[in-house]
């Protein structure tokens, strides 16, 4: 139907490709709210005290995405990484920590410091937002029912978001390369909110206007957010992973988007290949070759694009709380 | 008693020299809790409609304030500033986006998307932090209750603190600078968590290995943070309040800082000089010469050198809900 | 032939569209040496005085351009703007100094400090870079030569750079907008050395395969960098042109670039609608609403893409000190 | 005579303590010029293919260090590190690519970029800066004549530099850890030019004032410029040292600066415990466990202050073109 790039995916073309990396949804579905919470579970095992190296970019920073400072300093994720709508945000993060601190416990130890990372996009033109319905049992729940096959589209913190005026969500598309004979994978999971229809471009064929004039509708500027998560198992540094998500504007831009003024637009980035144990005197790390990175840049890159075109592929149409209908991808690319 | 730096102060030596900032506390003082929240209203009138130009600086990223993102982005501020303790944060941030809808509708309009800035520090040696009791009701107390006069010390947020292994917790300054003629404030509020005993200078003067002899304690290594907000009413863009701002390291450098690994040092500031209406076509601002910084420089190190000394000095002796016991400044320096 | 976007050009299409914008070259061609010198005069007027709001971002920082920290921190720009290779950045800069304190000198003033802009990409593959063959005098007839109407393509710094497997150089492109009953161009210049062939897409067509196929060429990867050069008469914060010349990053993805890790992509900006007089104690901006921002993004997208084709539609082919040919674009598209 | 700090220093309490560091100088001391270079030789062998991860810092970016883009970028310093005036930057950069050019060409390669690391003070108050007085040759000299033993004070680029009023120039200092039973050297290297006279403090003590009024003289804005050139065996990320070199600008502080708008400071960072081979697939790293790196931050606050401290005590009077002296350090703290 369509090729993005030149790559091939992985098994699940899924951030889930990366192994032990699982994806969980909790849907508000209700007349009045089209909303949700989305969770990555990044690893096997403990994150917190096992850390991952991460990094993070910011694109646009009209966002209030949490976790970034320690991101930066510190080159390292220690919770799952959780996505929702904008206000209910500091919630989210409430729930993230209790989760870590139950998860401590039951290990027998004791947190009391913790860095939640979460990520929002704005759902308002279908979502009440102002009711804030995400709660703390939405977010546990969708870390329970985390797993490798999850769905896409109109679902958990995708429910409510709209993308180039048509109905985004949640997306994922993966990369396989092979890099000194070993075969490594990167994914990425895409929450879509942005873009303006008239610039919309599907897998290199601009067709913003066409859909446009064919569901008779007005262009809205491009303002709401996009979120990237990217996992792999490349052996990266944070500053070699922060190389790597930076290219995934390059697959924004190939969708159509100009990166509006009110569109928040984050990524971040972790790898699963070794884990940090910070109290150590010191730690052996096997690296990429940093002449190495084409082929990872290229990789995020055409994994982003696919993503947020997945994420709007999978959506089904869904109407709002004030009855406004954002169509699915789906059935308007059929008609062409 | 002592002397920071030349410039002369503000008639309260505190933040809320600047006019239109008030400050609220909410404490929690129990057996199990020493903690609180603080509120810094930025100005009068609708903050949300009316922004105020802000600028943050990391100096140290192991820390988990909320908003800087949008900050960093926009150059504006749009909420008060809360400050708490660090596994609070989440249903701080979650307060203010109450407040701040509230506010919307008790002014007739609404809002979809609002940037909370909330700050933290770690004060788990004397607080059970981990029960997490700062709630909705706290902030909306603290908000309610901010004046231009304030306690210092123990309150609010600065309860269960930690500051060079004695009490820390809430503190302010202010300097005035004459430029072009006009008076200008410069005003420093301080939550101090930060600092490892021995390291203490006060006023200039080593003192920390005395006063640790003096209570026979133990060094700790310098972790918990430290948050400076400065105010000023200097016309200002937000890339010169961010050189303004970033001069607050020297006061903490001053007061024997190291700036150590797990110490999170986030600085935030903003101007009340202007008003900043971003769906304004264009609007004019008067801003100071790039050269006639150096003053505003100084007057940001020595009132955060300032703040960070009296939120010791006015901070009471406070004893945790292990039996720890954080001695006063105020009783230590009377005794050399 | 062509469309890039949805704004109108301005009248000659041209980063000098911006009112005082002139451009000067001084090619070196000779059998060993394919190279040069680029300049970028800002405006009128003595810009050391009365200085320029500038902003930079460094999208790739694989490369050597030189002057960022300065205009990072105190967002102006204070000196023309030269392009080069990159072994010879130093003695250009050197070569602005002397021309920045003879212009002092012709206007009865002394300089003891100056931030000269130099920028380059690596032009090794045509020309013999170890000779190193740019001198100061280059430098000064370039800037003689400056001019509002300019050539554009294997020309100046260009005269050596490759742009996807076919001739690259010098390029422009500009966009008009309207916002407050105002009409504003936004002008970019581009010197142009990345991108690998296959990857190459032409106002929107994937044209880099087939144009492979057609010349029977071996891909090369994607090194080499790109400079773009934004100019504006757009009432601009620092901060607010940062946001602008981001956008570039769309128009280099949409031509194909996956921004390769030897690719080092800079990019500068300024606006010609306010003199920055650092010396005075205020000083009144008029700037636009950050509401009003998603226009100029969007002229920066489409301009810099615009400003990279063109820079290979008007380059001719040129055959290399080693014997290498690289193909016009000209020619090539014409064929298809 | 004075304590800074309270951890042992090396052999030579030198940067030069971390084995491979070696410094030379090349001065020129005429009627009309008081200048110079000096370059650091970061280790032993080619640091070109065998590139050493390093960091940098920009406190204050009033300045013209070149190479910063490229270190943020790939992490790596591939070059001796030159520092001179300002206005010499560019010919010392120049002359800085010949040398790598030619040292590459001695060892049967070729190179075609270099990312030439060049740092500036201005000095224009002591030597007829117009003039420019420095050229490839006391770059190359400067190089032939690095060794682990060097001079301090009025030697090289710091020949006319001034700081806090007085004398200024090179300085330097180490520190001792150990860390997992290893011991481990930080050495800093200062060129010093910032500063105001009555904010000097000397090992803790406020000296400026009375400086002043002993030698009757008015003060100068803070203005100049520090460059801090921190040196490890210590296995450390980019993003390790990065953090390290942060707390250079406590070491500044202790000393007296307020970080004067003027004053351009920029750190950089390297480490000779590991080499990085970019072409490499994999490369495998020992590195410090992030939460040892409490010793590192210490040692650089402490080696930071006390080669300022030693820029300015080892530091000749030295009289300028214009008949301006200044004193030194030396003579001046021997008579209180």
């Amino acid at each position: 139907m369509y090729k993005i790039g030149s790559l091939p995916t992985g098994a699940r073309n899924s951030i889930a490709d990366v192994e032990g990396v699982r994806v969980g949804h909790c849907t508000v579905d209700t007349p009045d709210h089209k909303t949700g919470v989305t969770v990555v579970l990044p690893c096997a095992g403990d994150v917190y005290r096992d850390k991952l190296t991460a990094a993070c970019h910011v694109l646009n920073g009209f966002g209030k995405t949490t976790g970034l400072i320690q991101i930066r300093e510190l080159g390292t994720l220690e919770t799952p990484i959780a996505l929702t709508n904008t206000l209910n945000v500091g919630l989210v993060q409430d729930a993230l920590v209790e989760y870590m601190c139950r998860q401590a416990e039951a290990a027998d130890y004791q947190i009391t410091t913790v860095n939640p990372v979460v990520c929002e996009c704005n759902d308002s033109s279908l979502n009440n937002i102002r009711r804030r319905a995400v709660t703390q049992d939405h977010v546990l729940r969708a870390i329970e029912t985390a797993s490798a096959d999850f769905a896409l589209g109109d679902v958990g913190a995708g429910k409510g978001m709209t993308c180039f005026g048509l109905k985004g969500g949640i997306g994922t598309a993966s990369r396989q390369m092979v890099l000194g004979g070993e075969t490594f994978t990167l994914g990425v999971l895409a929450l879509t909110n942005h873009g303006s229809m008239p610039d919309l471009i599907l897998a290199g064929t601009p067709a913003g206007e066409r859909i446009q004039r064919d569901l008779d509708q007005t262009a809205r500027p491009d303002k709401g957010s996009c979120i990237l998560i990217a996992a792999t198992d490349l052996p990266l540094s944070s500053r070699q992973l922060g190389r790597v998500i930076r290219r995934g504007s390059v697959g924004l831009a190939r969708m159509g988007s100009y990166i509006g003024h009110g569109s928040g637009e984050v990524f971040l980035g972790f790898t699963t290949a070794h884990r940090v144990r910070e109290e150590a005197v010191f730690q052996t790390f096997r690296l990429l070759g940093e002449e190495q990175l084409d082929l990872p840049f290229r990789a995020m890159a055409e994994a982003a694009e696919e993503a947020v075109l997945r994420s709007m592929l999978e959506a089904r149409a869904v109407t709002g709380f004030r009855g406004t209908c954002r169509h699915s991808l789906g059935e308007v690319w059929k008609t062409e």
